[in-house]
């Protein structure tokens, strides 16, 4: 019965939904006119493991298992479209949280033109929320996927990085060296990613050949780009968009502003690969300045060059925990 | 890296995707070439809620998690497409229980037509499973909501009610005058749903008005299609499908069979509405016996009417827990 009540308070939040949404919560399924192609992604998040009830507001939380799921559909370039939120929540959990959760859902929705269609309030053992989204395009070739990078392209990324990590670190450490001012910034980076998905969409129709987002680090993601493309990247390390405070944390707290930036899990930035011809199109298209990181070679795998490379090495093997 | 190893295990165990699917599993989401009407629902399923470790096994708790999703695209009268599985998975959960788990989740998928075509395993701090399905239609017409029911038609079910509740209480109970092959054969029913699929999508295309699928039992949910529809339904227990052995353990724990049937959740039979002159074309579709339970009549709510209509009075205020 609170599980009913909660519900329909939810449903209070989330305004009008999409024009191309026939019928949506209320019903057993919600209803959709499509597109010619739906592009769909699960994503999911718990407490104690994505993120802490200690350092994260509910709202924030809602905004970051949406965002995650919504950086997939960045990364194919695909149109938002609709969200289904499943949300488990633990014996007793207070239900103006749980509200809240869904505020922060509901924010990045309408900040993203993404209709939540339908959802499931449970009780379970354990804080829980999976989000799966389905975003629309109207052509195949108007999506990417991590494969289709060719020798020759060179490596382009959005945004900064390190931010995310380092905003986990200000948290968690509290570095007393930090301003202040600094640490809040990293922290909001941290607990309110942005999903790139206009830019993601722009990138697309600029021709990009390959792209994935940044959910496990540059270090990792690479990675997978280059094993699904067939191809070897190279990264200047010293082009890397190390994100503002990156450097004054790696400072405070004796780290390697560097390292964040291509260890650190979690900015949702877009890694892709271009033709170089079609690099300037791609950049006045993105909204969000991009950065040429390196470019595409025959071979496998991820290769770092730069005078400050050699230092990099241990993060070969590194996997985001 | 566990997570990883698993991932490719459950990757092992799905088969080939459908002919509409594009991309799926490798790739930051699924893309699917859709048909006009995008039908989506998400359900959740928690170990200690809504299955029992001690009682299901792994590939009965996937099985189960994969069939509540898919009975609400049933209940729309859909055809199924594609599901997307998060499976939140609890500190040193068994490996080989998770790929049974998912090996649940295959069998019957492969058994429905549908393709896993995207998911996620985390780690969490309990055992956690969100399904998010979605079905096709070609015609927003060819789908069958939960309002649509006019006064003057009839209500139907499919198959037979009460095995579910039956089946839990037969494993939890464990009553001793209760042949094993019955007991055996309820909980079978408890344990593996069966959703609907084609019975939804022959009721829908003989002209069912209104349709809900029985997840919480026949008395909550018949009053959900009551409300929605804006009708009041009149249902003679004299006419109720009680499923096999379902007298047997309500004899055996000195409960009333009925009311099982009437109360009992998680049974995923469909009910419905649908003209009076329609039934014989649904009967003979439906692939599935259906039992015409009673009327449509103006006004709100449920009424049950027949000799022992007043024996079920106390059931106006259940929710099934």
């Amino acid at each position: 019965v609170g599980e009913l009540r909660l519900i329909e308070a939810i449903r209070a939040t989330l305004g009008a939904p999409g024009e191309r949404v026939v019928r949506w919560s209320g019903d057993d399924a919600a209803v959709v006119r499509a597109r010619p192609f739906a592009v769909t992604s699960i994503d999911t998040v718990a407490d104690g493991v994505h993120f802490d009830l200690t350092t994260h507001s509910p709202a924030d939380v809602g905004h970051k298992a949406l965002a995650t799921a919504l950086s997939d559909l960045a990364a194919m370039g695909a149109d938002p479209g609709e969200a289904y939120v499943s949300l488990a929540l633990p014996e007793g959990f207070d239900e103006a949280a749980a509200l809240e959760i869904a505020h922060g859902i509901a924010a990045l929705a309408a900040a993203t033109g993404t209709t939540v269609a339908g959802g499931d309030v449970i009780a379970a053992g354990s804080l829980v929320i999976a989000i799966s989204v389905t975003g629309w395009a109207d052509a195949e070739e108007r999506l990417v996927a991590r494969e289709g990078a060719a020798p020759g392209e060179v490596i382009g990324v959005t945004g900064a990085l390190g931010a995310s990590s380092a905003g986990l670190l200000a948290l968690h450490e509290r570095p007393a060296g930090l301003e202040p001012a600094i640490a809040a910034a990293l922290a909001a980076r941290h607990r309110r990613p942005a999903p790139r998905l206009s830019a993601g969409h722009a990138l697309a129709t600029a021709g990009a050949t390959a792209m994935i987002d940044l959910s496990d680090g540059l270090a990792t993601d690479a990675r997978h780009l280059a094993r699904a493309s067939g191809v070897r990247l190279e990264v200047d390390t010293g082009t890397l968009p190390i994100a503002p405070g990156v450097a004054e944390l790696a400072n405070a707290t004796n780290r390697d502003a560097r390292t964040l930036a291509v260890a650190g899990g979690e900015d949702y930035e877009l890694l892709f690969t271009i033709p170089a011809d079609r690099w300037e199109t791609a950049a006045s298209a993105a909204g969000i300045p991009l950065t040429r990181l390196g470019r595409v070679l025959e071979g496998d795998g991820l290769a770092f060059t730069g005078p400050d490379a050699a230092d990099l090495d241990p993060l070969r093997g590194y996997e985001h925990a």
